[in-house]
């Protein structure tokens, strides 16, 4: 198989696991991984990511330019912003849960997690005794400007790998896509601690 | 396959799903579709909607009347009335999930949703930045009644196809059977949300 | 097969799809049904309920009685007063769900349900305009007494076909385990919508 | 097959039922059998406890120290102490779900449980009419020390076979996997209803 086919498999795999658990309800959420030759694999734009075939996912440059005549994911430039930052990101999951949404609802520009076992999940987290931020951004139709704004707070710190868009799920990725999706469960847990803490 | 078969065979997939996330409880909710002659396929009364059959879907005319001599859902006149003021209906789905019961029990003649990204799974909005108006009625066991109502409200004015009747869970609808149940995960989804952001 | 044979084979099938549901933690809950002999076919003591086999079905006699050298739930008792009781009742269930057991230690000594379309799920209620008293009674290791006072209590007056026994789950019945697991969703749909009213 | 690969097996499936249930999220929770030889077959560090193999399995002596050159879960210690100080313990589990995690975190040092039937799951609590009391441990890196405190603290009095650690999850116990399985199943329902009941 091409390196594009293996991906766009696990990628088409990681959907139908994050549908099962509700995290990518109607057409939301969107997922993409790094090819050997710079491309992006990325979903096509509007598709049901809990009923992927291969064939919806396609192909973008390192700018996130389509290579074919399909729309790729509107949000796009959030992925492209990821790979150039982080060198080791392979893959992106952006996931559309309950949790994230209402939690990102309620919070300001920044959530902060402590006293979880779970954060050692992340790379670089060796004990629960310590305070990992999750930046916030506000929702912003304008991904070019989001994307901005996202680089510019990632790249003055980073303590884990993602972050939340206000009333629209949370960003995640990993070297791998089972890296990715350890993220996704360890943020998802988090995220809902953090909310029946707070009685919701 | 007739056109009746296709649309009866789409219900009973659709009504398995909803059972799965216990969105279908008991003899809960009804489905219909229009077929391509104008008449409609609607469940029949009283059966488990997790566990239909194609022989569990009926036909009835374009004002509820039914073609052969079982009772069609109680509900009827709800669904006529939907494909009669908005011509690009085709499948009708009513779930009675517990977040849209206890939100409608909650709430007064509307519910208001904003700064959702999801808002965009609706047709005709594009921004999370917006104000979706989404009725509620009171329910009421004299269906004539009730359908007249809706129609008098969805006349002025129809953010998002679907509404609350309070108790009682939601209708929502679509131009195919995939879009009403993109509808149905979109309505849950910001249901389950509204009720967390309340504590609920 | 024989009318024992039928009845545990459903008994079985209910136990697994009450467990799918988390009803019947550990080892908790319990199922019968009345045979055409009078007899009663009823879970073995301490089995896990959703992994039940046939052999786990023992028979009983009319008042409770042990038919061979096992024994029988130790609620069995309970059992024998809904079948004195109610002539048409022929299966009965008790699931042990948390919102059952949370909501029966927040109630005192009925729980009052209304405005629920879903109430029309039991025998005899026409409307979601009326109120259904379900009665939670407190819980007894002595279960001869318990069955008493539930007899006496439900000779009065019986709104539904089920009860609740403080931290303990509920009971419920049916003319078959079709209407019996039907009564089931619906209660466990009111209790949960019951518990998110009140904010748990 | 060998004492091992029974076990090992056991441990396997045990873990894809509780990834099932969100009790063992990202690379969370680990498991353990005491073999007939007296070492301990113990998952290997870092592993996907919902998706283990019999080879992620390692057999450690009595004292913790890796029969072969992978490492044993981090915890290996905690597992060490159940089974010096309980001869009948013959199966540990440490799942570490959402409830567990958030109980811990709104309690002191311990939780009590009282009213509850299901706490009959427990060996030697015969009524729900009673007072059992589940430690918490802060939680802390150096399992040594923590193994030291909960030897201490189990020594003392052990009223259910199992134990929270603050933002952590729990640990239990069986003399066989069903035994281990049901507590965990019991544990688990009672810390969510009593989060429920605090409104969480």
């Amino acid at each position: 198989m091409s390196d594009l086919a293996e991906r766009a498999a696990e990628l088409v795999d990681a959907g139908r696991q994050l549908y099962a658990r509700e995290m990518v309800p109607a057409t939301s959420g969107n997922f993409s991984a790094r090819l050997d030759d710079g491309t992006i694999a990325m979903t096509v734009s509007g598709r049901h990511k809990g009923r992927l075939s291969i064939a919806d996912i396609m192909r973008v440059d390192a700018e996130g330019n389509p290579l074919d005549d399909r729309r790729p994911s509107a949000e796009t430039l959030l992925h492209v912003q990821i790979y150039s930052r982080f060198a080791q990101a392979r893959v992106i999951l952006h996931p559309h849960s309950v949790n994230a949404t209402v939690l990102s609802l309620m919070s300001h520009d920044e959530l902060i997690l402590q006293d979880y076992e779970l954060l050692k999940a992340f790379p670089g987290v060796a004990t629960h005794d310590c305070s990992v931020r999750v930046p916030v951004f506000a929702n912003d139709q304008d991904i070019a400007r989001l994307a901005a704004q996202v680089d510019a707070t990632l790249s003055e710190r980073c303590d884990a790998p993602g972050y939340l868009i206000r009333g629209h799920g949370f960003y995640t990725w990993g070297a791998s896509v089972e890296d990715a999706l350890r993220h996704v469960e360890a943020f998802e847990f988090l995220f809902n601690c953090e909310l029946r803490l707070r009685g919701k």
